[in-house]
């Protein structure tokens, strides 16, 4: 299914990732799927202590907050939100008000930049009825952990991944630097594809899914205009360049699971580090550590392989679903 | 104060460009010194019917939302909104809200993407309170309209410009090409800049705003950590390529009023053409008019003409604020 | 080895597009191994009527020359030429000499920009010789022609792909648009990839080349340090921004062939359109045909299948060549 | 003319920035008006230790080259070369020859990438006969030193300035940072703007110049197709992200100045820092000195400063030059 010449972490999860969790709030009732998923980058103050990080937008068809100011500053300063599009206006406001509760500063002289990244769950969502709320947005939050599910979970409800059940996968690489081990991590909100394009499509396939869906084979059909949000994470001292080059290549990772970056389609790489953090307050000059260029091609190379993976891991641990209009998106793990 | 080569139009604002109408909501009871401006591209459905668009991040230090999308499809699909930042997420939820009302159709194959766009008013506002209500933003939008108020209104009810007063102001010019009068226009809202730095700057205006502050000298002082949005609004046929570069040119307007463009000023230019709006469901080969790119000159100049005059506008009609901790600035036409 | 859902057009190579030819230069003499290949957009005078075009790089580790007024213009004025990396100075100032011979305008008030794709072919060739010369450039431009080689012909003569031998590639998918047929053609100077992410590795590949390589087994390794170039035509009325949207999925068809993006591979797309040519000297508005953003899918579609096949072709159509100190790349043909 | 809140370095040029010098070939000769500068940003192995470097296309309306992998990589790795933009061709290849000699590792695994930035002297000098040869390419890196000429010499013989004589202009500004001193220089090659846009614009000025050109007056009309190169240079320990931000603030000199962006003025922007230089066969990881973030706006006034009076500079430094055609550019000093 996807290379495997490096080893995955203990998790196999971005979570791997020292300092990171991940949690999920899941709405689920008849019409309703959809949810809010959280990453927490680490577990001090993110505002305090903020990760270097770089985003690559692959297409810009999407609703995504936060972006802008990551590019110019190279900096991460919330957690990260996952949730359906027309809930993002209520998740940043959210997150703006989870960031106030802990930091005072904030609104002196600096705001705070809210990064919420989004797909449109609207096939299985009702996503006109803006069902998330803010208590959701902080459940999520709160939940957070190394441990956590993937599928058809959190702001993963109701996506779908090449006309199949999409949502949260996550994956994981090591790697030894000098004689350190480090850690490249993935997790992806997967909603996007056509099935004809999946690289695990054949016949078989399609006749097992119309067998399933009876005479609803409309459910089968239709553009890729679904999104896909591809996170990296990693404990390597890169800075800003190098993960705007690590983010470039998450594309290499979607494309080898079929998609051909459809019009509709919002795909977006949002990559950090944890090393090298930048204090709020920092006015004296400091000393980084640099990783050596010459050496990313190994770090591209297991970020691909974690993303690919991630990709699958959020198609083979999602559980069916039907929901607004009795759509239904089917599991591919009954499926293979 | 700013070149007059090109002749301003009837209102010498943003809706001298046919079809554009501007509305306000203003927030002001003692700490609370903020508001909500909207700006319609034009009167019919902007969702059916887009406006060619383009965007310039200058310093992306901003939480604007919306733009990813503009710069990949060149397309403006909403009213624009200008608030202050922590209300982005509530402006940005109710214009999501108010393009559902009038669109059943987003939601199913696609969604909507809401443009709001934002300056830091906490100097003069209890920004931290989040004071903006769903209500508010559709009361600015409501209140559009081709006859609108400049300075400390709506959005600009709390904003400072080289530590004076700032907030909304426009201005226009028009132009003639093979016959026909086109208009450019221009909408800032205005929220940067150092006093030393500003262009008209001089001992004596310093002198006479240290004897109206008195004791409170400091407020004259500090980084450029404000922000400015501009709007560049046209009739004529320019695509987004052109559009683009454009709002490139801003800068320069900018400039020209003393910014240096600090590290914490958020400034980005918006620009739009109200001509060859595209329909939402084009689906066949269409005719456009192209505007000869060996013309464009004049163009660039109209944009920063109307700019510069926007900014100092936004000054010279901005009534002076007291506000958030009794935080004042004071009004440029008091001074001079 | 790649999908075939659209059909090729007669000669299934970008001379299917009306009015492109191409041309070759080839030196084959011991240790010089390269050469220069030249793509006319048209036949007529390319300063005079300039192409719409726009360029994305993948991996901005090149040494191309004229992509900067390419993005900034949206348009390409001369032949696009293809060499080795340290023969741009000689092709470009070539390309020069060539532009000035038919417009005697350049140079007054405006000049003109040479359009220079490269790679670096210094495995199998003695690329610090500079071996190019003024008038093997004069004859690659001069030999163009709707029916050209491809392989290890002109600027593939010393290149290498997935470590067997790389160069010219081409192919073509034909559409119809409201009832007229168009078509989107590619042409690639492969050079890029690993031998172990080549779509069609195979333990026996790597078996069979290891016996015709006997002991010179480094031949298979490193890394991926090579480029590819990538061009999209079509006589599709695309504007430069859509183009640019097209060029971005061109690394979907490199993808998808093997390549992870190694860093130091610059991989590079240039799209330009032969329909709604600009005059030098336009100076009225006209009137051009706009393609519709919500077809634009299938186009997208076109390009990368035709991407992906001139890949593949320039590696199934290249001879083994032998080289500089000995180095050799086999060819594909031989090994399946 | 500028404001100086910054202190200039002893000599106020970019060669306050320890290690760099400047050189220059200038050609002069009728209708020859042209040359060469060379930057060579320290006194070792550029190739060897790479100097980390940022590019901002102001306007990319111009042919420079090799600032693609500027963008990718954060590195310069040679000399920059000014010169005529049909001599870039020369010029590059010239340096690929500098740079092959001392470094017989390029051509291997990989190659080199030339730095070489262009304005059009067309207006004084006879650019369509390509005057500029490789020995004047060689002899204009031979000569640089610290003490350099400004004005009408090397690359800027036959440039104009707001149809004044331009050509090369350099400044610098000191500044502490925990107590050591650093420099940031600037030099630039001017040939942009209309003589209405000037900063220092005044009828008078404009009767002294009717006068001096007597029946000539159309030298004094024309639109800004000129361009405009602008070198930052500093010791501070910038990553290639900063460099980036700083290379933006350059367009506020530019301004300041005057200028407008004509459409067809190719402006652009090079940054780079001496300190925290890259090792080419880098392989380890290593500790590196970071700028806080929150102390850069000293930086980018001090970048602003230079620059502004680097383009001032090169005005009153030029003498007057009549060259092509008679065509004639007067020098600013003889004016005021």
């Amino acid at each position: 299914m996807y290379s495997e010449k490096y080893t995955p972490g203990l998790l196999n999860s971005i979570a791997d990732v020292p300092g990171i969790s991940v949690g999920h709030y899941t709405l689920n009732n008849a019409d309703i799927q959809t949810g809010v998923t959280a990453i927490l980058p680490h577990q001090g103050n993110t505002f305090e202590n903020k990760c270097v990080a770089a985003v690559e937008v692959i297409n810009g068809f999407g609703k995504s907050v936060g972006l802008m100011q990551v590019a110019e500053l190279g900096q991460l300063e919330t957690p990260i939100l996952l949730t359906n599009t027309l809930s993002v206006g209520t998740a940043s406001d959210t997150l703006i008000k989870y960031m106030l509760k802990d930091n005072l500063q904030i609104g002196a002289a600096g705001t705070v930049n809210p990064l919420v990244l989004e797909c449109n769950d609207g096939y299985l969502n009702d996503i006109r009825g803006q069902h998330v709320k803010t208590e959701d947005v902080f459940a999520a939050i709160e939940n957070a952990s190394v441990d956590f599910s993937q599928g058809s979970v959190g702001a993963g409800r109701g996506m779908s991944a090449y006309k199949l059940k999409g949502g949260i996968g996550s994956a994981s690489r090591m790697m030894q630097k000098d004689g350190v081990e480090y850690c490249i991590g993935a997790l992806v909100l997967s909603n996007m594809g056509r099935l004809q394009d999946f690289s695990h499509y054949s016949k078989e396939l399609e006749h097992k899914l119309q067998q399933q869906l009876a005479k609803r084979l409309s459910e089968l059909e239709g553009a890729d205009n679904g999104s896909i949000i591809m996170i990296i994470a990693t404990d390597l001292p890169l800075d800003a360049r190098q993960l705007k080059r690590l983010a470039k290549r998450s594309v290499v990772a979607l494309a080898k699971t079929g998609s051909q970056l459809g019009t509709g389609s919002g795909d977006i790489c949002l990559a950090f580090s944890t090393a090298n953090q930048v204090c709020h307050t920092e006015e004296a000059m400091g000393t980084v550590t640099r990783y050596p260029e010459n050496q990313i091609d190994r770090v591209f190379d297991s970020a691909i392989e974690s993303l690919q993976q991630a990709i699958i891991n959020s198609m083979l641990n999602a559980e069916t679903v039907q929901g607004h209009k009795q759509h239904c998106r089917i599991s591919l793990k009954e499926l293979i």
